[in-house]
């Protein structure tokens, strides 16, 4: 049997805009992002996971950066991205967060890249996190900060 | 009904380093490409699969640079990697490339990082590619570029 | 007897922030941009200075993507960077651009990077810019641009 | 009168790759090196200064892994690029490495980037380091290493 997680992401999992708790993260995109192609280049839409991953967190309470100054690491295990449309130099993209899982032990996020100019869905994607202490042992979160984190799964979408 | 392509990579179809025809190509982790975690950063492993993929076009007798000077993109439609040992600073890494399906639409090239010093598999994934024109107008490479390409699809691993 | 090319750059051509004209950005440092030592990267300094370029462009009155798309480059010629404290992981920080330097073959950008929380400045640097047509050849800019930066010189600073 | 900042740097301080010891190290353009110029971006060089002086450690008989893992990190005060050729997709570079000045408590390194398919110069460089302890507080380096770093300024040029 295949869990369900192991779906793909586009296809069932990545939750639209509107009906779960999402946390959206303005960008634009930068000169050095672009490529020969004249788009941007396909590794930079994980660093905008990454930076919607950080708002989403400080947006439902809890600072990444905390997490981390207290000895925990969330590993990326899995990281996935369907190409849509190309995005372009100075393009102003929004990077939509939602926490689709998590257990104590893994987490999983997806993602939802949209040009705000023509107004089309221009990736989407997801990471699946693994908590580790800081010698990147598998160890489950404290539960003081697993709480806020699963709380975030099920709020309401906030702007 | 879901298609084969879409079954998750590494649960069947990253093929193992010896029932297949591949090219390998050394990097080392660059100080740069670490994050404060001490480690590799995740968007890094999408780099070295692109750098295995020029590698693999040059040693199968076609340089990507050729394909796009004729006025050809092979653009990445999808991207995945399952990261399962970390990588630190320096340490010596082979990407190992897998042309898993070729069709005159659609290329797929799964990918093996392992660490040389320790000898084990440090990531495994796979990225989805779309012949277009300078346009971005999918369409199908000219027989002569994509017999080559198919032909890699069978060949004996070579070194 | 020091030789010239040991002259700190920045020591007397950095403008300080309040006698000109200069355009503000802000940014957040992130994750993938810290590298093993706990702090930003120092290659990412550049890309600030050109986020705040292309802000400053946009501010002045000239989008620098036009002036890509009417077929001249503001190739980068030199760039410099002094590195005065560390910034680490969402951090937020201010990159003010002044242009210190235009003639019609050669602009020159100041930057300063100062750490939000912390009020020090973080970084100051300059880049060198030279006008090209598309095939990288050197040439003056169009009048109607060339005016427009070289008023952005002398402007008071904007907010 | 043109006042002393806008002195070149490199104008007689980069070492001509004949009459000092220097480190080589061999790299090719990576396609998400490229900007939409068709070009290596400029942030690049920088990386690839520090990959040559990684190298360049290594050939004289340290390595700059060990150093932080002794406590040790070598900060990196200032850096300069002058772009003189652009650098395209895959072309391959030699990056010529020379430690230009050290002291217990300052080393310059010079770097010359030159494209090996043309033959010409394509950037010179230089970065300018501070040793520091693990909590950013400038420390000269024990004895050891400092020996180890001076000897390699005076060394004739090893292949």
């Amino acid at each position: 049997m295949k869990s369900p997680n192991l779906e793909h992401p586009s296809k069932k999992s990545v939750s639209s805009p509107n009906h779960k708790s999402c946390v959206e993260t303005k960008e634009r995109v930068r000169y050095s992002e672009t490529d020969q192609m004249g788009v941007a280049h396909n590794k930079n839409y994980f660093e905008w996971f990454e930076i919607g991953r950080t708002e989403f967190c400080r947006k439902k309470g809890f600072s990444y950066k905390d997490i981390e100054e207290k000895g925990y690491f969330l590993v990326v295990a899995e990281s996935f991205c369907r190409y849509k449309k190309p995005l372009t130099y100075d393009e102003e993209i929004s990077i939509r967060v939602y926490l689709r899982e998590s257990s104590p032990r893994k987490f999983i996020f997806d993602y939802t890249i949209t040009s705000l100019q023509k107004g089309h869905v221009a990736a989407q994607g997801y990471t699946v996190h693994v908590p580790t202490d800081k010698k990147a042992k598998v160890t489950p979160l404290p539960s003081e900060i697993y709480k806020k984190i699963k709380a975030a799964e099920s709020q309401r979408e906030i702007k």
